[in-house]
């Protein structure tokens, strides 16, 4: 005999949790202040929950959010997150999770291509997957030290700080690229990780990709700019990504994934998995990679791109490009602001001339922009990840708050 | 004017993704070879998708699984993984995830006492949260070496490859647990961080705590058994772990949330927090911990420690480990069967004597038990993860099975 602990099973509450995400309730009742003895039950924990859950996020699909690399989601992987929470999988093991693996290979042979990549495997966002690369990068390509520009991500410096490597950082021009001048004076790179950003966080430029192959192993850090190789208008960007030893992009970015959802790949796959497997005798399966289980973000990135196709995923990143474009374009119009530069993917970077940056900043509504800080200054920085954004109220409310 | 695009928006669709949950259909029609260049629209992706994801996954909740260290989930972690899916917020940022960080706190602050311990944070499996334990203790503890036992899990091997650190394999009793002796004869231990298990995977043996302490940092994976310590009958099989310096659990384990879901905590946060923090100055809080963008798995834990509990909390964990014993009072019994001991956290390991492991485990229905190595024998494991296990079928099914 067995219990039928209900708590485990599909039940009506479930309704009500959607219910609570279609109109979510606004009256705040008190958190207990330490873990109780006993619970209030499922339903009263989310009527508990949903106000602060729903009263206090930030609202990535706002008409006026163009803030951050942080997508709304499509409502496809809402409903598959469901499901995978449901079945609980682990993509570690091929038992107990036989069409979660499937998909997640599926995913890779129908992505991996476009980056001129062999092949790899998802993890829990591009700080792993970056920290993943530089480990084979270690490991497989038996380089000693890493080398990036001031304006890489921190999970670069990260990652060479794990690794135990030495971590060289190398100018940029005024835009934030690395500064190819400085690359060669480095002289021999033939035991060096070079490490290109696709897509910094403060500007959004991307290196140039002709020093791919300068060094040892080329890592192409493509968490933000990466899917633009995915359409057509914006693939050219990326020219030369297809020699990289390795590539690692966020889905949560511009795929429109939920969290801890990125790809990690390879040039020549073998070589790198044999450098980042563990208990190949001891498991079905050898452990490929950082983590050890894991779940099933493959399976909303299979949804997505079969609702979507190729087609849809680039019209929403045309979409949210030809935004930045627009913003861009009305800021120029503007005598009292200076703009960084046009926009090279999605990321507009100005400031105001009269007032400072920080004012203008707290004149707009709440998540409309973030800051920056490009060569030492303040800049205010727009990133179009939102297709749901509305550039006319976006336009509007920076002309009103500029003085 | 914003184009409002439909795939973002709150659709009747999650209400058919809701019935295909509960009532998932058969029929496999094929997916495509590769990414196709038009999509195939949400409802139609989802139904051509169910019959694979429900149809080939591996039922943790089924009444035979007691097999892995993968727990069904409560439902109310399905709502919540439906809500964090539909708000995407970044736990890197305060700007992008004002509750959920606030959530983070508040579980870690629930819980992180049971464990002995300050505080920490929540990362995507105990993989992580070894490595990051084990980065606090290379960078902030100034080890230089790492020392497990054999039966340690291949994550700990894995950290010390990743960290660049030696890493020193202690032999075990017959059970798996670390050889006490063996460490005193390591001699000096006061650069080395000696890493002791609670509840090891092959047979769920907790290390003899009274050695937490006799290096210089002492980190307790705590995957598997860490939450024990809330239950009064069986906290005292972790007596000692309040002196270690770090502790990693599983959420995913036996706190019966979704995948990628771990606590790492530390017992002096401050001085840890230090060592594995980073872009202070960059971002509006620090970087904290391997990962960077993550999502707001601490939701669906408060969610279910809300409606559970402490008490019905260590309920579902008491019942489990009740199965267990069931299950190894039942093969004591059987004059075919070897018991390689009382289980003490949950895991039941024996063999057969008239057939070999392999055997009988071919016999049994699929997913209901694993297969482990102990001193290089076959033996056959279960692990009482799942509080919707029947324990009459399974013995009787592993009674019909035996010769």
């Amino acid at each position: 005999m067995t219990k039928q602990d209900k708590s485990f099973q599909a039940d009506a509450g479930l309704g009500k949790a959607l219910d609570l995400l279609r109109q979510p309730t606004a009256q705040q009742q008190p958190l207990p202040k330490s873990l109780t003895a006993q619970g209030i039950g499922e339903e009263a924990a989310l009527s508990l929950l949903a106000p602060y859950v729903f009263g206090e996020a930030s609202y990535l699909d706002s008409p006026t959010a163009l803030a951050h690399m942080d997508p709304p989601t499509p409502w496809i992987t809402w409903a598959t997150s469901l499901w995978n929470a449901r079945l609980n999988q682990n993509l570690l093991h091929p038992a107990t999770a036989p069409f979660a693996r499937q998909a997640e290979e599926i995913v890779m042979a129908w992505l991996a291509p476009w980056f001129g990549m062999q092949g790899g495997h998802m993890c829990s966002g591009s700080t792993l997957a970056n920290l993943t690369a530089l480990w084979a990068a270690r490991d497989a390509g038996k380089v000693d030290q890493i080398i990036a520009s001031t304006s890489a991500h921190i999970s670069i410096a990260k990652a060479a700080n794990i690794l135990g490597l030495p971590y060289k950082q190398v100018a940029t021009n005024a835009m934030g690229q690395i500064d190819p001048a400085k690359v060669s004076e480095l002289g021999d790179l033939s035991n060096a990780c070079l490490v290109l950003t696709a897509g910094t966080t403060a500007t959004g430029v991307i290196d140039n990709l002709a020093l791919v192959g300068k060094a040892k192993w080329t890592h192409i850090d493509a968490a933000w700019a990466g899917p633009l190789c995915l359409s057509e208008k914006y693939a050219g960007l990326l020219a030369g990504m297809e020699l990289a030893d390795s590539v690692a992009v966020s889905a949560h970015k511009w795929l429109f994934q939920p969290k801890d959802s990125a790809l990690v790949m390879f040039r020549q796959l073998e070589l790198a998995n044999l450098a980042i497997s563990f208990g190949g005798g001891y498991l079905a399966a050898p452990n490929i990679g950082v983590q050890g289980s894991r779940g099933a973000a493959a399976i909303s990135l299979l949804a997505t791109l079969l609702a979507w196709g190729k087609g849809g995923l680039a019209q929403r990143i045309e979409q949210t490009m030809s935004m930045s474009h627009t913003l861009a374009e009305a800021l120029q119009q503007e005598t009292d602001v200076i703009l960084l530069a046009m926009p090279t993917t999605g990321v507009t970077v100005f400031r105001p001339t009269n007032i400072s940056t920080e004012q203008l900043y707290q004149r707009l509504p709440a998540g409309m922009l973030s800051t920056c800080i490009v060569e030492g200054e303040d800049w205010l920085r727009s990133v179009a990840a939102n297709p749901m954004a509305d550039m006319d109220k976006i336009i509007d409310a920076i002309r009103k708050a500029l003085p």
